[in-house]
């Protein structure tokens, strides 16, 4: 599955690559896409779709291109200085700081753009059916992206003077979760509700888990500068119900997305991709380590510096 | 037509209004979009589509919503400090003097979404006939907008060390305007072919007459500084033909434009549609006057001078 994901990326770079295209801007959006991260959204995407049987696989393809690229522009921006201002993204330079301002917003600009012709060009070819199911993929994917509930409306939170820190996360991270998973189905031509349920507990975890990450993790592990939230004063799970509040949560919100997955024949791959990517956002046996250090709290001052060594132990 | 834009614009808005959308994000949204320039964009999009007899004007008026988001998004990103640091657009605060960096960006960014949010809607409710001009439409508008041929990729030539001026040009400006006419074909069920010829004239000579403009102009006719060409060292037809040349050159254009428009029962509204748009970038009677003078340039080495004040008094 990762091979057909970066395929398809690659795929939309060819596209837009050609004598007549700035390269300087090229390569910049390159840099804001290759190498990717997990690409966890994608592969959620075409799970989905596998699991409801698809029938226009180019389709898929489009709507996890679109995501994925979706997701790397909010990074592009949200690294910027009037933002993050981060130096570092995924052990490398941030778009900005390797190719200038301006570039960094134009690229992800341009990856906005490419998001929807990418869904455009995967209904060619489609029957009239599969034509029809357009139009719901783009509501979705625009409404996961937008002001209101997007990623988009996630990030303007911060320039509020009041802030809904549930409404914050579940619009900056959570949305385009939720729109992979529904993205598959919709692209499969199933209906999207039986699969909004995985997205989200999968959406509100990956943001437990940064929370837990930005608290213990490390610049290599993590390949960005850690202490970001509460350097910028950002909400964070970790801070709202303490370290080992923040691992309980995030257990229980793994074991609902796996329990959400409906009944389907390809259910138990579909499992075994959450329990990988749980176990990729924090370890297991560091999150049982640490919990059991829990314990060890009243009896010494240490047990977060001691849990904090484990954890980095393990996932580092 | 005026109304039809600025309502379908208006719906657009108050479908992402609402108490869950962070209103900071949605009043900097409305502050690039409203109150509006000549709307000349979706103005001839909704021209094109009425004289290919529209069927489907729910689709129309999305191509035309589509684009000027698109237009509005661009301008609210160029006129950041990291590019023209623009105080000052259609005499108003620009996007970030009046909501901060931060907020300029989220808005440029949710008003690409919405553009494609509005084509997608757009195909609510129509035929499955309609419904197959989706891709067509989706894919001109993205290619106007992205990297290679469209407005982000006009803009990223000036991040490039070589220019080809011609290729910038038609980019950063023409583009879109071949979209306009373009889609008001597609999104009517008729081919945009001979509807592309109308949209690079105009886009050209509303490039040459932002140049005219940018040399001649006040600040008061133009609601923004002047003088920008010169002070980013961007390439200018003004600068390039000399003001007398570039002003043939866009009667030329403009000439070429009207002839372009091929015969349909509303040839007359649209040729009267390009005409007031010749008339309002560059009035008719500063222009003969300008050319007039010219005569006297080997007379007096004032006739510069002289034409500019005679443009400016007209003008404003």
């Amino acid at each position: 599955m990762a091979n057909r994901i970066e395929s398809a990326l690659e795929r939309q770079f060819m596209l837009a690559e050609g004598p007549h295209a700035p390269p300087r801007l090229l390569a910049a959006m390159r840099h804001a896409v290759f190498p990717g991260g997990a690409r966890i959204r994608p592969q959620l995407c075409l799970a989905v779709a596998k699991a409801c049987s698809e029938d226009a696989p180019a389709l898929s393809d489009a709507a996890a291109t679109a995501i994925e690229l979706l997701h790397c522009a909010s990074l592009a921006h949200d690294d910027m200085p009037c933002f993050d201002d981060a130096d570092l993204r995924r052990g490398r330079p941030t778009v900005h700081k390797a190719w200038g301002e301006p570039l960094a917003l134009l690229a992800g600009d341009a990856l906005i753009v490419m998001a929807f012709e990418a869904l455009g060009r995967g209904a060619d070819g489609c029957s009239p059916a599969q034509l029809a199911r357009l139009p719901a993929l783009l509501a979705l994917v625009a409404r996961c992206t937008g002001a209101t509930d997007g990623i988009v409306g996630g990030q303007a939170w911060e320039c509020e003077p009041r802030v809904d820190l549930s409404r914050y996360q579940q619009a900056k991270t959570g949305a385009l979760f939720v729109a992979s998973t529904c993205a598959g189905a919709l692209a499969a031509g199933q209906p999207a509700a039986p699969w909004a349920r995985l997205g989200e507990c999968l959406g509100e975890a990956y943001q437990v888990a940064d929370d837990i990450r930005d608290v213990l993790g490390d610049a290599v592990l993590l390949g960005k500068p850690v202490g970001q939230d509460a350097q910028h004063g950002r909400p964070s799970a970790a801070a709202d119900l303490g370290l080992v509040g923040a691992l309980q949560h995030f257990q229980g919100l793994m074991q609902a997305a796996v329990d959400s997955v409906p009944d389907c024949p390809s259910r138990d791959s579909l499992c075994r991709l959450v329990r990988s990517e749980s176990e990729r956002l924090v370890p297991q046996v560091a999150c049982t380590r640490l919990l059991e250090e829990a314990g060890m709290v009243l009896a010494s001052s240490h047990a977060g510096a001691s849990s904090a060594s484990a954890l980095r132990g393990v996932a580092g």
